[in-house]
């Protein structure tokens, strides 16, 4: 191991993507975005193959540029990813790295009056333009999506949305069966508002945004609840719905029912076909995961199985939700061999 | 201090109560049990004085000699009860010590077919008893109940069910808004199943039961989920419902009804006029409380608010769920001034 | 199990007893002291028979009466060590339940100036007069004692102090091995002070008496240091030595010498003959033990096999700190069994 | 905040440098490391301006790359640093960021037979090059050296072996006062041994080597004893020693003073004249930092200004050991200022 990083044997195209959707986007987010495009090795010596390509996309709070931190004794994904193709472990895909980053954190990759049009930005301008740009294989059952917790969840969701982009998955841990993996939490940030800041989630922003950022314990978890809020339960006016009561954590109804609408464990039933016409589905998570993201997986697979869905892969590993991007090559082979002609 | 007890001023008087409903419950737990009655300082002097009574009873495995744990460096509830009404500092009342105590922990003072008929034995059994053998008022607005935690929880049902026998209640820390109380470890108990018990419960009671109780960190989450389904969903056959898949902790619909419908945060609204005839009810609870009973208790208050119940006792103060017995002298004093004739 | 406790089947006699040594302790703590004799059955029926008496010591903030503090499911060891001799697996024996119990928690079974003579108070009034009120046979091969946590410590040290009195021990998670058992925590009390306290062990105990004990987390670790610096290294004129700068945590290595001269595991060597004399060593402790007392008991073990005492009973077992008083009934019988003639 | 990193606006001259002294270093690490040189705005225009500067080292386990890791909502420190000097807020000066990692996550900055020699490297070998390759000011008063954790030992302790190089220091929560920082968790170290290696380190290596590093909680333990006992207690022939029985954590005191010796705190009166002569000392520490560096800011505090030297930033602040790059811009600032002409 060296200390610093390695020269790719394949090629990353660093973009900065200027997204129309996403201009005036509610939080005044950037609409130009960083966008990678990683070329396996050989694409530049035969200039008429064409490749299948996945799409890398991140967790909440997760930047582009954080794909290369380097946590110790480790290399990053993005070496991994080369890493693999260059030992020939796996046919050669294109791997596209998307940022959906917002002052929020994230965005689910969803449109939402409350954080911006990323859905369409990911499948509407992301996807054809590296189409247009790069010699893929354009078409679904040569397209796959992957990401983790946050990112797996978009990877989930997504090609039930749009079948006719993307024909594979791979979910890390992703977020799912939220009466556990978020509601959880709810008593707990009900009392951390009650205890600092009077019971008002706009007083945590304005001390979340006067200080170095995650310096308090609670700032994950009062972020995550808004976040999601502002993905799943935002009114067209802008409104954030948050789906429990901010005295006591009481679930609200008709919030929690519009949140449980974008559970990928509930969409299941509703996209079935989409799903039937998937040619890879990879599924892993940590069983000692902070989010029980495991029992999100486990469910997830039952209800893929009770529509006739059980050729995929899935994993529960001793791990938690944190430092498993060893696991990122495992599903980046998986659907690049399943989305390979 | 004194590194030992001390003697009452007041009496305790020590009985073992044969109980008929309890006869032949279907955990074969004793039908015999333990019940106290304190009489105040006076009591034996004045023969024609009649008292207010007020009954306490147990959070989840207490036994009745529990009551008499020594905490270092304090005195337990009995001594301070005595003292309270030593001091003069309460109007004298005498004092019923219930146990409730099963084989699953507990039975939460209700009738079950799955642990027995604990809300008959004690507002049909014990109360008639102690009316009879004792100097009490025997009138509802001279009869309250008092506890801890599931001891809280009795406290808030009982009176709603027997407002013929009940005109005061005070909770502290009781079961309350259950999605939070309990729904937030459901996943811990689906992991915990799943890695050591092969998702079974009852390989977590042969394990349980075939070594020192409490030694695994896991067991009093594991012994609360069943027993609370003991209490709340078992069918008429004695079939324990568990209100969550045990593979992935996604709630059974018409399981977690069950469970909803005794939560006391709910049932206010049909016991409306039950609630709106007490003459005490006192609620507090822990800030740090680990089920986050303070929000259970500021949901209790405010259902309580919504049907104009709002002469109540109500204070959250800094302290987890354990270690709260000096708090219980202050709902006693309450009780017995608020159901002194 | 029933949810009360149970009549003996062997004998508790409960006295107070009246020490002189302790009359005018510094502490101003009771000169009288609770002290129970437990006879086994048979002890009435055969007026001539004499008996190994085995001496139980508490822990850290123990008061007689804590050892019949119930927890849930289980017996406590008064119960335990009565159903030992019932049920004849263990030959007879007297067991003596001595309160050593002191104003900052406990005595470590020494004679200090910044507590009292509870060495002297054990040896020299309690072991006399329990001779000679009780057929014991009077002779240290047939006398033990034995407890847990600083009892276990006293279990240790008396032995070594005393040959002449005991002639077997059995210590449970003793204190051992200071610099890790007592030592780790130097750090976290230094700034708890600091945060807390203005750095002042005064202002701690002004707070710590002024409300219910304990309701902090971390009274436990600051009344440890002080209460063990008040045994260990208190000066003549009643001057208590804290082994730490009060602002850093240095060590002060001429009050750090003194404890050490305490600990078990160093004064071994200097009691190597006492040690060789005993009948029975008895040592164990939990593997996952808060202040790592399974590491002391392996020193406390090996300082003894260096000095060629090797026939002891050892085990380390799956535990913590908390909850192991079904440990007590083993070294109760393997005492019982060495010392009986 | 941009969804990605800026760029600078001084300039970041990115080397590999070729070491002669860590050529054949016995962990067989790479003689060639990543060296950057941050040349502060206006660099380039005034080819005749000198200026101070200040060398940048990395906590345990820290590569040159992961200066550049991205946190959520942050900007890092060379962004921090290139931001304060862009602003005009400190004085300009050349920033140097050194490589020292090891096999064994690090080399505390010192020559040692278990690692290698890191102290020539730094100081014979880098300074040189950075003088002759950069205008620099080359004289210790404008010289100086900072780092967080390890690498805040590194800068205390360099300039007192190197006071004709170094004329300032700045540590961020640097390793200080052994008995504290260190020593707590060797009761935790030789546990997890014993429970998970069968006692033995080359089976903890033979482990972590085989998986993804830091997987277990434990790793950053384990690894942390053996690399501090390869810097401060290697024999000339490569053996490590530990300070501690490696099956009761008792101290091993000849190794264990070879450990004090290296202690800032320790090393301070036999450093006096060269810590008298430094422009410029800036100490801090969070008050949660988990292995109480705080309590070793403040005993490296005491100590010199036992030898006169008072004149130091000294700052405690509501911060655990991680996530405080944000402070390095002040320690940055400091030096600048103190040590431009």
């Amino acid at each position: 191991m060296r200390p610093w990083g390695t020269e790719p044997v394949g090629r990353f195209d660093e973009h900065v993507f200027e997204s129309e959707v996403l201009r005036g986007n509610p939080l005044g987010d950037p609409h130009e975005r960083p966008l990678w495009v990683y070329l396996p090795p050989g694409y530049d010596e035969d200039a008429e193959r064409r490749y299948p390509s996945v799409y890398m996309i991140q967790g909440l709070t997760g930047q582009l540029d954080s794909w290369r931190n380097r946590s110790p004794f480790r290399r990053n994904f993005p070496e991994l990813a080369d890493e693999l193709f260059a030992s020939g472990d796996a046919p050669p895909a294109i791997v596209v790295w998307v940022d959906a980053w917002t002052s929020y954190g994230g965005s689910q990759f969803l449109d939402s009056p409350g954080t911006g049009r990323y859905h369409s930005y990911l499948c509407d301008e992301v996807v054809p333009w590296v189409d247009a740009h790069y010699r893929t294989l354009a078409a679904p059952e040569h397209r796959g999506i992957a990401g983790k917790s946050s990112g797996g969840y978009g990877a989930m969701v997504t090609p039930m949305l749009r079948p006719d982009l993307f024909g594979g998955l791979a979910t890390h841990a992703g977020d799912a069966l939220f009466e556990t993996c978020y509601a959880d939490s709810f008593g707990e940030a009900v009392r951390t508002l009650r205890d600092n800041y009077d019971g008002s989630f706009d007083k945590f922003w304005e001390d979340f945004r006067s200080r170095p950022a995650f310096a308090k314990d609670s700032d994950a978890l009062l972020l995550n609840d808004w976040c999601m809020a502002a993905c799943y339960s935002t009114d067209e006016d802008g409104t954030v719905r948050l789906p429990y009561d901010l005295e006591t954590s009481e679930r609200i109804p008709e919030v929690w029912e519009r949140w449980l609408a974008w559970d990928p464990v509930r969409m299941v039933p509703r996209h079935a076909d989409a799903l039937r016409g998937l040619r890879a589905i990879y599924i892993d998570a940590g069983k000692r995961d902070q989010w029980f993201l495991d029992l999100g997986a486990e469910a997830f697979r039952r209800a893929l199985a009770e529509i006739g869905v059980t050729d995929v892969f899935f994993e529960l590993f001793d791990a938690t939700h944190m430092g498993i991007e060893y696991r990122y090559p495992l599903s980046l082979k998986y659907l690049a061999e399943r989305l390979s002609p």
